[in-house]
């Protein structure tokens, strides 16, 4: 089974929240990272793009059997928490999560979103409930993701944010005064200007009053969407913008991360994107977080400043790109493109359930054309050794020709190679075919066709075309082009022989008294079928094409398989 | 904006079923399609991969209103029906979805997945319920979705299917019998042999005995998943899966497609795959049948047997992908891998409001390297008019024999095109260098350097590495790879240009009295920006590059950026 790369497990991530706002845009976001979604329902809303509708609260009970059910069955590696309006769902889930992961230790990550205002300033949550995910919920999570009127709540503080300091204030008094491990305060409700950036990032480290009278020093990271803190690098990229009317806003969104025990506050600089496509925008960055603290690998150490930095950039960068390739959609806020940096991928990878999908789809792109080739009557009379013996000889004149073209066409994969494992393999299959070209002046010998005469036969037309359309491919493209070009000969001819090896089997065809018999032998044998199976599925499989790529490489073999068949006839009706 | 291919808005595909057996599934098959998923909830299961533990079921009132909320904000092009256990629910649906859509005209496409009986045998729907769904509901569906049990108690029969022309009788009866115009029945509970498939085919033709005395006689069509009906044209394949040991179970499932008016059955023959593997595969056939459908273009006469065997066939193919690919998930019966047809993308799309994702994502794999290029001393010294002159004059005859070189990489370029468009966009750069390549020598000798002492001058290293590193790209790669090669170039210089002008009006440099004045005001002049904008994005928008396939892309980019610097650190220095 080691030919095959089976599908690899992909982590388990789960979201505890409200349909119909959150879990479609969590279960799309964990799609689109590669994570299998998993989803607890805590509440139904009838809700559109305009605003929620209604609202059907699910009994506490129920949630927690929801989760018992998935978690008894398989336990997630990161759980996303959203909307909880109830204050029993609340302590239930608290105590569950607290008995559940002592300290954490081995249980899933925990990213709450502390959904309670709107963008719009409703309050979602009634007030309790509020206090509970404060006084209960949060001393239990791992990552907290409030918006700024979010985090003003949590601080039980009216004040207003006005300024980039104002920000920083609330962020670490947020880490600081709660056992939240790493604290991520989202800034798209308040816009920053480039100099008030530039400004803190000068001052390299702010002494910030705490409510309890202390103080706590932390160091001002700057990480820029675009360039650096210059502004500058791209000039070009500027100019392109201008030159097709690209909409650039001057307002900037800061999001800020910190640490409960960290001296450094990491601020992440973002162009503000002008659209209304932005429904869904803080459960797809607390979701996004969830994966990428699923992908990340957790050995000793790696919880740290460096770690949620990373996970932070991965996550808000999606996100940008979601609103950033969001298409309108309903009356009111649309959606984010969830799709945005995922692709149809035209072949899935080989599994032992699938082993071969890249040659299966090859094949299966013509298959009449395929069989015009792979039981084309030349091959039939062959098999039945009823071929007339000057039509072999044509074919096996012109064979000869083909065949130091085909070693040349490896020599130039060689060529084309990048590493000493393909120039091995291509300069071997070069070396196997000159010997396998002795082997057919000791076959013609046999039929009485010397080396001179097959050296001075002039090329056919099907040989010259056959053979140099190889080699134009090979010099136009580049080494998976050519391997799609010589794989037709490989593939075909061991088609060929596998299958005349059954009809003789059937006893549709011979190989006693057959005088082509070593030439079926050669071709079914286990040295040549060896080379086929070692073809089959090669260059693919790492690393899919796209679509349009499959397609040229698909027309790529279908224009060989013709001209492998119009050698056939060339044989047969002893063409020039 | 006509430079930006503006992400398309994507098919809006419903599902409205019960989480979290369905709607977990529905979402990510939808999302793998590439349409915008949205849901409406008819129960919330507590359930996992071993079976269902618990079930609330949403009131009807707030089903519809779920329903109302998103179809009068923005109506679905095809809807999935799912589990629906309560009567009232399916009553008021019914009448809804009747009221709204008089015979289907304009309205969604409706596939009904009439969730009954679980692959164990177990009924989970109450009796009433079952009957509401078929005298109530199907009447106003397209497409009804059956396994074999399901359709036995919507036939209202006792008996068993113990052969294939029992399963054609009873898809047969089942589109006679109800208003739905398309049935497709699910085989998976009926392993099939080869001989019987090919019995079946052998026939052509079946005339079935229907329950009112009357009879039906269809044309049987088949279709099989892997070569054809003679089961014969890929013996390699047979053969390579042998040799890796990859099971091939010898039963066949088959699926069977019929029309209520129809004349023609159609039978989708596939190989059983074994695994347990298989929860939410009849959930994943009705969504991916909504999203086939919900992708078809529909003018007049589409709606056909030939449109529903193309719709069927890719829903049943992608179903059999997502099995074959599936990984084990719990302690049951795990899920599908639904994201077996999808890929990471590594860059967005352009949009207006990520105008230049693919430079973006060049410039920043590597910023300090390409800030040591555009704002290299050499430039830096240039725009000021301090660069000595005896430095430019080394650098610009060895800039005209790169030019050369690089004029002969652009003549590779429309040797390496497929299309008369890249032919003439390479071959109009050539012959632009060539020109530019004048102008240099014009500007050489108006330092009093003359062309034969610039021909007769060796090339320096930093030349030759360079200029041959592009053409050993063009030779050795496609025209993307030669592309790429050639763009750090192009792009560099405009930035070099622009950025000098920016200098010279915040008065860090000058033209006025610099001998480089022309050099600066080439390269930021309308003709190279102009090439510079159209170099922007162009060859990588329409088909995005695989990660593996950026990496390398990347790789060459930065590879040209360093041999850029050299080019400058050479002219500055003086090296040989």
């Amino acid at each position: 089974m080691s030919a095959l790369s089976h599908v690899e497990a992909v982590p388990h991530v789960m979201t505890i929240a409200a349909t119909l706002g959150e879990v479609p845009a969590d279960l799309k976001t964990i799609a689109a990272w590669g994570c299998y979604g998993s989803s607890v329902i805590t509440g139904v809303t009838a809700q559109n793009t305009q605003g929620v509708q209604g609202v059907h609260e699910i009994p506490t009970d129920f949630v927690m059997q929801q989760l018992e059910s998935v978690w008894s069955d398989a336990m997630p590696r990161a759980v996303k928490l959203g909307m909880l309006t109830s204050k029993p769902t609340i302590e239930m889930l608290s105590g569950y999560l607290s008995g559940q992961m002592p300290q954490h230790q081995g249980g899933p990550f925990l990213v709450l979103d502390p959904v309670m205002i709107s963008t719009s300033g409703h309050h979602l949550v009634p007030p309790e409930a509020v206090a509970a995910i404060r006084d209960e919920l949060l001393p239990h999570v791992d990552w907290v993701t409030p918006n700024i009127p979010e985090a003003l709540a949590l601080a039980r503080r009216e004040s207003e944010v006005s300024s980039l300091e104002d920000m920083l204030t609330l962020a670490a008094e947020l880490s600081e005064s709660f056992e939240v491990q790493t604290t991520l305060l989202k800034g798209g409700h308040f816009s920053a200007k480039r100099e008030e950036v530039l400004e803190l990032q000068a001052r390299k480290s702010i002494t910030l009053p705490l409510s309890q009278g202390s103080s706590r020093t932390l160091e001002i990271a700057v990480e820029w969407e675009e360039w650096d803190d210059e502004g500058e690098g791209a000039e070009v990229l500027a100019t392109y913008c201008a030159s097709i009317d690209a909409p650039r806003s001057p307002d900037l969104v800061v999001d800020m991360l910190v640490r409960r025990k960290g001296d450094t506050i990491q601020l992440f600089v973002g162009r503000k994107i002008d659209t209304s496509s932005t429904h869904g925008t803080g459960c797809t960055l607390s979701s996004a977080l969830a994966c990428a603290l699923a992908q990340t690998p957790a050995p000793i150490g790696s919880d740290s400043m460096e770690r949620d930095t990373a996970v932070a950039r991965k996550a808000i960068n999606y996100v940008r790109s979601a609103i950033s390739g969001a298409y309108p959609l309903g009356k009111g806020h649309g959606p984010l493109n969830h799709a945005v940096l995922t692709a149809p991928r035209p072949l899935p990878s080989p599994t032992p359930a699938n082993p071969h999908p890249f040659m299966t789809h090859l094949i299966q792109s013509d298959l009449g054309l395929w069989k015009s080739y792979v039981k084309h009557p030349f091959v039939v009379q062959l098999g039945q050794g009823t071929l007339p013996r000057e039509c072999f000889e044509h074919y096996i004149k012109q064979d000869y020709h083909y065949l130091r073209h085909y070693a040349r066409a490896h020599a130039l994969g060689a060529y084309k190679s990048s590493t000493f494992e393909d120039i091995e393999a291509f300069t071997d299959i070069a070396k196997h075919i000159a010997r396998e070209s002795t082997m057919h002046v000791g076959f013609c010998e046999s039929f009485g066709i010397g080396l001179p005469e097959i050296s001075a036969t002039p090329e056919a037309a099907a040989c010259a075309a056959y053979a140099r359309y190889i080699l134009d491919v090979g010099g136009q493209g580049d080494i998976l082009d050519l391997y799609m070009a010589v794989a037709s000969c490989l593939i075909g001819y061991g088609e060929v022989g596998l299958w005349l090896r059954k009809e003789v089997d059937a006893g549709r065809a011979k190989l006693e008294g057959n005088p082509y018999k070593r030439w079926i032998e050669d071709y079914s044998g286990p040295d040549f079928i060896g080379a086929v199976n070692r073809g089959i599925e090669r260059r693919v499989a790492a690393d899919p094409p796209s679509p349009e790529r499959l397609a040229r490489l698909t027309a790529i073999w279908q224009e060989c398989v013709r001209l492998e068949r119009d050698f056939w006839d060339m044989g047969l009706k002893r063409l020039w």
